[in-house]
């Protein structure tokens, strides 16, 4: 499947290091796809990416990547990803599915970082808004990136991704998606309203990181 | 150990009579305790409590409990806990231990309730502000009442309750009430502020209660 990412940060890079494992047709979306060389962030530089993927991806910019895709997921960040989506284009998002990893969370104070969801609206939901003919899957936002792509290497896989979204088919084929990641346990909240819920765990997931530190760690829904 | 419980709806009644088997003096503290036949929304009235309990408690106004209390716990709805402990008395609550396990929901749009949490404050810190000779412990506000005290009827009590304060002896002495009740996972978050994460996690108890209904479940903090 030819899967578009947008955003060439840590998340973007260890999704389409995975989805190119996986046999996926890669296009890595960055603002600016002449910075080969340059670090990103936590990540290290999109030519050392393109080394690590064996050359089996490509780099384009935000609106090329999204117009070659047939899935498109936003790896930005959260504060930023209206505007990315925006740049990647309206037209080339339509009628596809547009998975959404991020969270809203404000740097500026120091860490840890402010969650800005609310149980009154979410980023999934303003995405969706700005992006009707998207069909837009939250998914993956309630954990680190190493953990969205390999979640066997915790408790045998044995924790919880949450997947919220209006379109079944849609949320259908990312649960596809998720299984080949190594997902057993993918929880269905509802439509995209329930995005509120999963970006509203991220100060929890915060405060447990500060008292864990980098080790592998997730949510599990206990059910009886 | 003389309890008082501030809230006689179901978590208070649940919370005594638990407390009460456990072998403590409960005093439960009611608006107006000379409605003792009054049923109290999902629970029974206090008449049938005290029934349950073999009469081994005590009713009384939130004033007059919070006096006898050593130990003293929260058991109204979020959204009047404020007014209920100013009631109660800020002289009945000094230096006391304070549990809060209640959450800030407006029932007011339908369900399920809105969670007014957000990441710049809490309940647990607004009722540290509004009373701060007492030592405020938050804690079993991310589950129902009968999860709070049986944490056993779920995987063999194999998931997570989570505590926040600042008063590190008060953490402690909660711990071992906790452990009482049978939990065994319990997770410091750190100072009151880390009250913020575990009440921004009511909206997904909501919506996964949407989708389990009335079976026992909780979250677990899966580490690797």
């Amino acid at each position: 499947m030819k899967v578009a990412i947008i955003g060439s940060g840590i998340v973007g890079q260890t999704l389409g290091k995975k989805l190119v494992e996986l046999g996926h047709d890669v296009v890595l979306g960055t603002r600016d796809p002449n910075k080969l060389d340059e670090a990103k962030g936590w990540a290290g530089s999109l030519s050392d990416w393109l080394t690590a993927v064996g050359n089996k991806a490509t780099v384009a910019t935000f609106a090329a990547a999204a117009a070659q895709g047939e899935i498109v997921i936003n790896a930005t960040h959260g504060m930023a990803s209206l505007e990315a989506l925006k740049i990647a284009g309206v037209e080339n998002l339509q009628n596809k599915i547009l998975i959404d990893v991020a969270n809203e969370l404000d740097f500026s104070q120091g860490m840890p970082p402010k969650s800005l969801a609310t149980d009154t609206t979410s980023l999934g939901e303003k995405i969706q808004a700005a992006f009707p003919d998207a069909k837009v899957v939250k998914t993956l936002n309630t954990m680190n990136c190493q953990m969205m792509v390999d979640p066997k290497q915790l408790a045998d896989g044995n924790h919880t991704v949450f997947i919220s979204g209006n379109d079944v088919d849609a949320k259908s084929k990312v649960t596809e998606l998720l299984q080949s990641f190594g997902w057993t346990d993918i929880f269905d909240l509802g439509d995209i309203t329930s995005a509120r819920a999963t970006e509203m765990m991220m100060p929890i997931w915060l405060r447990a990181f500060g008292k864990l530190g980098n080790v592998p760690y997730n949510f599990k829904i206990v059910v009886g």
